[in-house]
């Protein structure tokens, strides 16, 4: 294992040390326990908004902490959920008298230790709605999860429920936004390669040299298939399929089409990928009215990609293209 | 090998269609021959500023191009020279009437068709000046290159020229401005793994499997030595130490602290980097006051990273804050 790190037990402590000195003017953290905080929390009015899991997704979620999108983020353990402790102190942080969201990916842990926390900050008097992410199609249950998993979807989740807290929605609107972002969107991913998870030392799965896994999960959960090496096209078409006929969407939808790299494949690829997503929509029918290129949600230095596509209608393009002003995603103002 | 493409030829062609159809409201492409292009250029008074190089880079050159920043960029194949045809074609799309800057990064043969098509545009009416980056302390002459390198301080070049050009300077000045930066970076990279060239299909160096390689290119050529893997601590002060001596930078200096990642490195890693370089930055008396980390000048899939210092002052701080609109990096407006 070769790894830009000291100690496999200070990898997270250490990165989020490095992630709010260099981000210092959007974030702080605080570290008993440990979360990462916008520095004008909580904000006068506003519903606060809290996501968190396993770190080695990043950017996902300290990444989209900031103006517009979330006000708290809570890294647990490499791929392992936070416990329940820093959610609650970070859902406090964050409200100001309006309440607070959590949204929490679909696994086992994670839920069950927002759940328990939402619990503890309601006893104390903070008024907390939950939306659980579950937009992956590739496979019912899985090694993590009860249901579908939580994947890159959840992007997109924070990027437009952030901005319904901003324009001044109250908690029941926001949650009811982050519900309806969950139920448009789709994706499923893909993995060329493993990745190595620093206390474990070696490849979380394995893949042959001419191998790749279809549905993989963001952890390297086992997704639908094991298959040979095909063309970026033909597995962007085992993809998208699925994913289209889910929901289904159908010719003359708006879409935002989001191709997530897992965090070791060069973007020159993720264009390809989304080269020939864009035009599989065309041929459907289906506008793409909005697009997302990049690694947003990773799982360490996987090579893989994932493809989610969001249903819009006017307001979620609305609050999708308004002014966001995170570490990793920024635009406007 | 497994890379999402289809065909290793039309690598850097599919890429450039998925990327203007993914940012069509910044940029669309030509084809025959291959630039990526402002959708609004030529910006009416403008200086233009151009830049290019081999592909596999991503996202330098393409993702820079947009409002404050550059007009145009050359893909050549991946890590291959454009020829100079496209560079004299994106050079006349580009130029309003107030000349066009050439951003050329020191390699042998970017240096030499930049050179080939400044003259032809010239002979054609427009006034070209040319300016080459050199930021690599690593090594003196390398494999593909007399003299040092250019890499990843080339990002800082582009984003502070642009601004330059942007708030209405003129050629003599732009260039002056992209000089002045180029000899206020230093930069320094490790490797921990190879990359695969696509049409080449194997990795394009060796490293054992506790090996790395101080001093690395962005394409993969010798550094400074490979020695064991090491703590990324001890990592950074081994990139860090030649920086800082070269220039030098002394104590009361303010610095951008740039930590770029090679592709394939999560981003967790990136941010332990920036952890203890912005501490020996601190030891040393220096200010950090501006940062940037991310993956913007790549070698593919290659995990590893670089770490270029920037020194400012009040005009380059000033146009480092200024609006950016492109695909890989944005702020403001």
């Amino acid at each position: 294992m070769k790894k830009l790190i000291n100690d496999p037990k200070d990898v997270v402590s250490q990165s989020v040390e490095g992630f709010v000195a260099a981000h210092g003017d959007i974030v702080r953290a605080e570290f008993d326990p440990t979360f990462v905080v916008r520095t004008d929390a909580p904000v006068s009015g506003k519903v606060g908004i809290i996501s968190g899991g396993g770190s080695g997704h990043e950017p996902l979620h300290s990444g989209f902490v900031g103006a517009g999108m979330l006000d708290a983020a809570v890294p647990g353990a490499v791929f392992t959920s936070p416990t329940p402790d820093p959610i609650l102190a970070a859902t406090k942080a964050v409200d100001s008298g309006a309440g607070v969201l959590h949204i929490v990916k679909n696994y086992t842990g994670d839920v069950l230790n927002f759940e328990t926390a939402a619990d503890l900050a309601e006893a104390d008097g903070v008024t907390v709605r939950s939306v659980v992410i579950n937009d992956d199609v590739a496979v019912q249950d899985s090694l993590y999860t009860a249901g579908r998993r939580g994947v890159a979807g959840t992007v997109l989740v924070e990027k437009i429920a952030g901005a319904a807290a901003d324009r001044g929605d109250d908690l029941d609107s926001v949650a009811g936004i982050a519900e309806k972002v969950n139920a448009s969107v789709r994706s499923m991913g893909v993995a060329l390669t493993p990745c190595v998870v620093p206390h474990a030392g070696e490849p979380s799965f394995d893949l042959g040299d001419d191998e790749i896994e279809i549905g993989i999960g963001i952890h390297g959960e086992p997704g639908r298939e094991k298959i040979p090496m095909e063309s970026a096209d033909a597995i962007v078409d085992r993809l998208l399929t699925p994913i289209l006929d889910d929901l289904p969407f159908s010719s003359g939808d708006n879409v935002l089409l989001f191709v997530n790299g897992m965090g070791g494949t060069p973007q020159i690829e993720l264009y390809i990928v989304y080269r020939h997503a864009a035009k599989v929509l065309a041929d459907r029918g289906i506008t793409v009215a909005r697009s997302l290129v990049g690694n947003y949600t990773t799982s360490l230095e996987m090579q893989g990609a994932s493809i989610s596509v969001l249903k819009l209608d006017d307001e979620l393009t609305q609050l999708w293209d308004a002014p966001v002003q995170t570490a990793a995603l920024r635009w406007g103002r």
